[in-house]
């Protein structure tokens, strides 16, 4: 290990042999923590290639349980997303690409820190189910066409180590080490076609849009060796997403969306990464034409009609869809008012996020408790006009004593003179 | 730690504060393992400034014991050296400069690997004690000018720790890790000032004199700022130091030194060295007055006089400074023969020192049993001219197979038309 740490400290690439020694090793605890801290850094400071990178994603893919979803026919298409506030991309998206014939199988995961998890989000619904064994995900996917649940199995065990090392040792925002944590566990879940959404801007991991377009190359070049067909979206987390925040005030505005009313750079995105979907999935030849194909299952009622087909699969109560009240809401609905009149020229997106999780919303250690109906509800948003005295935001808490979340909110809204309102959308990565 | 690690990893400079509260959580075992070679690995890669090694060392020289001499009057000087084979110069070059009335309080250490140490070494001579309280330490300088013992007490123990997971975690060669290593033992043992020998050649740990260089420098600047008179000289450790290897063999050595006939290479760099201790120790004014007083206490018979007394002083047996038969010495004697005639173009230090190791002189483990009469005596040094069949060297060994050791010695030795024989003296830096 001493001599896998040498190489790679002195810039050298390492060979396939090395990095599965490497991964082995950190599975059996023959290698210890402190040498995989040393490596972490050096690859941190040096690097790695494409290759490099492939080989170590497929060594800590291998590493734990993986789907063969080959039992499904057709093109399987799945999204993944860096992570971001009020980013309840995936739960329209997975109803509108399968309302078009495209089976979904999508392995999610749950929010920690201030971004919420798709998974907490399903669970607002009564009854929904996202513990299901490989088995029933398969069938799901065949019958339904959709299915979003959590990882069964251990999922890329190697990474899991390696990951609770890198949050100790400073070394998590090496790019190499994100993409292959990425890649593993996304190539572990069984899909044929990838599109990645990785944000950025002030409420993202990669505040920058270089940084961003580094790691979205990396992960589409991880992915295309691994065999998959692979694409990256960057787009904007400067603001919030959408207008809610919060896990059941984020179903309602999927539904909302599903309806044909949902808000606008929500349905951007979708779009965007669906019509990629769509695409990659054999049903469309154009872009454009897979962002018409997606518009129209919106006002056909097709995407809504699947989005309760599979909330049924899994054991929800699919009167959720028409009506809201079936979900967990807050007892307190409380107007934050503009300080003074103009325009807002920031939002902060992790700011809104952590009051969202101050409120309860959502998880500061991995075993906290959720509160469903909490959350935060936006009616401004970047370069908007306001009044003084006119309301900002609803939060919606089952607290009385707000202070602390309104000082977090109001150090996260600036208004002044003129915005600047960045893109939704500021690259593909081919 | 987290936030340490962060701001080294992106080349900031430590605060003396982050400094402290890393060493305090390596000795008080709060920083784990895996943070502490992460910070390693990200020292290796950033460097550290002169003020940041110099806060280091402190902080691990305070982690443990370090002696205060101040009872003893005088300005109190000592040598240390980066480690060499057949490096015996401590022994007459302490006994030289006593014998001018400077007090040498010096702490050696025993060898590991190919190296020797000067303990080991004075432990040839029957009775010889190295183990000694501070208290006798100090009585011993006062009345009789010169002691050489082992460290009392538990010398940075920070230090050891660190040393420990560098070696298993390839951040041992780092200029400021090295540096702040060395300096914080070197400081702990309480003396004035300090004269470095930084070895430098294939034998060395620097290999290249640039890098030896660099430590100098770091070296000498960590002192001064610690308080300390101090400077550094460069020496070349090609070949092996004088023309014995081995614990009895080397205290031969010395003591025909300090009779006046001992090897040139090794009076030259006793020389050298003491003549700045000379200087420092404010007995003269200039190197050359340094150089003639300690030529004086050879030809005088007071550093002789002044070794028997050390030798005296710790329970040895002093007659062994004229009968040497009294140390242990190796059953057979076995000549290794020139294969062939021609110029000695290299003369492996490392190569002489693993077979010195492997006859039973040296330590592969730290608990390792050593034979004191066992080592390897040099006829020939770089650039002598040798004929075919004449004995190169004497292998004194306690066994008959000779196989591996004769094998090591013979791909040690190059015989060739014409050799480039280094400088012994590379450079001083001041």
């Amino acid at each position: 290990m001493v001599e896998v740490i040498d190489h790679k400290r002195q810039g050298q690439v390492l060979t396939p042999a090395e990095i599965n020694f490497f991964v082995e090793g950190v599975v059996t605890h023959t290698i210890p923590d402190y040498q995989i801290s040393a490596l972490l850094m050096a690859i941190y400071f040096q690097g790695m290639t494409s290759e490099e990178q492939t080989t170590l994603t497929m060594a800590m893919m291998n590493s734990g349980d993986h789907l063969d979803l080959s039992a499904i026919p057709g093109v399987k298409v799945d999204k993944h997303s860096t992570g971001g506030v009020g980013d309840k991309t995936s739960l329209p998206l997975a109803a509108m690409v399968a309302a078009l014939g495209i089976p979904v199988p999508m392995i999610s995961g749950r929010g920690l820190g201030h971004t919420g998890g798709t998974l907490d989000k399903l669970e607002a619904i009564p009854g929904f189910q996202v513990a299901r064994s490989e088995a029933a995900f398969i069938n799901q996917v065949k019958t339904t066409g959709v299915a979003i649940i959590g990882a069964t199995g251990e999922v890329a065990p190697a990474d899991k180590r390696i990951y609770a090392l890198r949050d100790v040792t400073d070394t998590v925002d090496s790019i190499p080490l994100i993409a292959s944590s990425i890649m593993s566990k996304k190539i572990a879940s069984g899909t044929d076609a990838l599109v990645i959404d990785v944000k950025t801007g002030a409420g993202a991991f990669m505040k920058d849009e270089s940084a961003a377009k580094e790691l979205a190359t990396a992960l589409v070049q991880i992915g295309r060796q691994a065999g998959l067909v692979c694409k990256a979206i960057i787009s904007d987390m400067n603001q919030p997403l959408g207008n809610k925040v919060g896990n059941t005030l984020e179903i309602e505005e999927t539904l909302d969306l599903l309806k044909g009313h949902g808000p606008a750079d929500l349905l951007e995105l979708v779009l965007t990464l669906g019509s990629h979907m769509v695409v990659m999935g054999g049903k469309a030849t154009t872009l454009a034409q897979g962002r018409e194909m997606l518009a129209a299952t919106l006002t056909d009622g097709s995407a809504l009609a699947k989005f309760k087909a599979m909330i049924e699969a899994q054991g929800g109560n699919g009167q959720v869809v028409t009506d809201y009240a079936l979900m967990p809401h807050a007892k307190y609905q409380v107007s934050f008012f503009a300080p003074q009149s103009g325009v807002i020229t920031s939002l902060s997106a992790d700011g809104i996020g952590i009051a969202a999780l101050m409120l309860g919303g959502g998880r500061q250690k991995a075993d906290d408790q959720l509160d469903y109906g909490v959350g935060i509800e936006l009616h401004k948003k970047l370069g908007d006009e306001v009044k003084a005295g006119e309301p900002l935001l609803t939060i919606h808490a089952n607290q009385t004593d707000l202070t602390e979340v309104k000082a977090r909110l109001a150090a996260s809204i600036t208004i002044g003179s003129a915005a600047t309102v960045p893109p939704l959308i500021h690259q593909v990565i081919e």
